[in-house]
């Protein structure tokens, strides 16, 4: 049964509005997804929210309506509120219509089966949620299986990283762990490592990428810690031209992946 | 002479200060480029603050000592302040020590000399100042000569374009014109226009890119009107092979960029 609840003051709607916060994502394991469009991706890809938050003047819209039903079919909360509380809920002029508020979902090293694609992206102690969502994107359209996060970084599940992901942080694995324990582990079975860098003379379309490839991405200011890079099968330099040699970490990733993808599709 | 001004009272600083909002950048033809890294690589570039304001603690840094003596050996201000300042002039919890403002540079369109480069970028209502920074920064890592700006669009000079763009604001020749005015120019001249496109089965490695090759790139969510692209010589399109047939626009225009790039230099 659908829930009408407006005041600030509401537990529900504060414990909502807490997941902005890591430390609130981090203890109750769940996360927001703002907007019509990414919750019904989410559940085109089988997610359903756990909670989902609508604006009462978009309640007769169709798609609306499905979630709803969706989300309580599935035994979820639906809360019927106004333009004002969403307003407080997404921090925007403008809020969208529904937030999805969803299970974080990361998948343990040790379950993850790598037969399921042909690429998978590695990304070491990301700093910007934007590049990270943005990476998940990409990562969805080459056909990635996943992403694999090494070290620190910043959180999957920001407000920030699933908008730049438009989606695809509900289509991509997510796995959270250590070089270490990463590089253990694909040492266990097959796959080729391949890490961008510019301590390389090797061309990105040089390499020969055969499937599974990692492409193992490094941080924004740093790139790939020197012992990372010496556990790579292969190292892949993008070609720079201009004055400033670098590349946004999400737009080098892109680059690379199109040309792992051409090669492993033949 | 160095000038110490601290006062948020002070009417040069709240003249800098309001450089972060559009309509003061207009009036007054000037932006704000934040940090040491980016205003070095302006003056590398040969550009020159007309304003540098830099933190007292800073100032013995030789790097901070240098751009100092730049700037007021071509005539431009040095303003030593605080910390408290800088943090309010960036809006940021740790600001940088260095905040240049420079005067906007536009090229008009008909001083563009199309021959500089092999590449260049157009971008057409763009809405994202970070998407049009990082456009900038692989417009300058592939060599592009420029980035001409079509139709109502974001600013390239508000903070988030020119801190996304990591210095490539000032390597790059900017252009703010309309569609009509581009085609009726583009046509004046050797140049070959390609669009990037959905509406295509050809595959953007299937286009054979000659020199000059204009890559034109649509609006985020809209992307290229149709009547634009009537008007190019090819239409291209990147494979998508996910679920959402969706890309990053900087991250499209990157993927298509390094392919032109690959044929240009054959």
């Amino acid at each position: 049964m659908v829930e009408r609840l407006t005041s600030p003051a509401n537990p529900t709607l504060k414990r909502i509005r807490s997941l902005r916060e890591k430390k609130f994502r981090r203890t109750e394991g769940l996360f927001l997804a703002e907007g019509l469009r990414i919750v019904a991706e989410a559940v085109e890809a089988g997610v359903v929210p756990e909670m989902l938050v609508f604006a009462d003047d978009a309640a007769a819209h169709p798609l609306v309506e499905r979630l709803v039903a969706i989300t309580e079919a599935a035994g979820g909360h639906a809360i019927e509120t106004d333009r004002a509380m969403l307003h407080k809920l997404t921090e925007k002029d403008n809020p969208q219509a529904v937030v999805g508020v969803f299970r974080q979902h990361l998948t343990p090293l040790d379950r993850l089966d790598r037969s399921l694609a042909p690429i998978w992206i590695v990304a070491q102690a990301l700093k910007d949620p934007g590049n990270l969502g943005t990476i998940l994107r990409t990562g969805d359209a080459v056909g990635a299986g996943g992403v694999i996060l090494l070290d620190d970084g910043c959180d999957p599940f920001s407000v920030e990283a699933v908008r730049a992901s438009m989606g695809a942080v509900f289509t991509q694995a997510l796995v959270q762990t250590s070089g270490a324990a990463f590089f253990d582990w694909v040492r266990q079975g097959p796959g080729q490592v391949v890490g961008a860098s510019l301590d390389t003379a090797t061309d990105f379309r040089r390499v020969a990428y055969a499937a599974p490839v990692f492409v193992l991405m490094g941080n924004e200011q740093a790139g790939l810690p020197p012992e990372y890079e010496a556990q790579c099968d292969a190292l892949a330099k993008l070609p720079m031209r201009g004055k400033a040699d670098s590349l946004n970490v999400a737009v080098a990733t892109a680059v690379l992946l199109y040309e792992v993808l051409r090669q492993v599709e033949g």
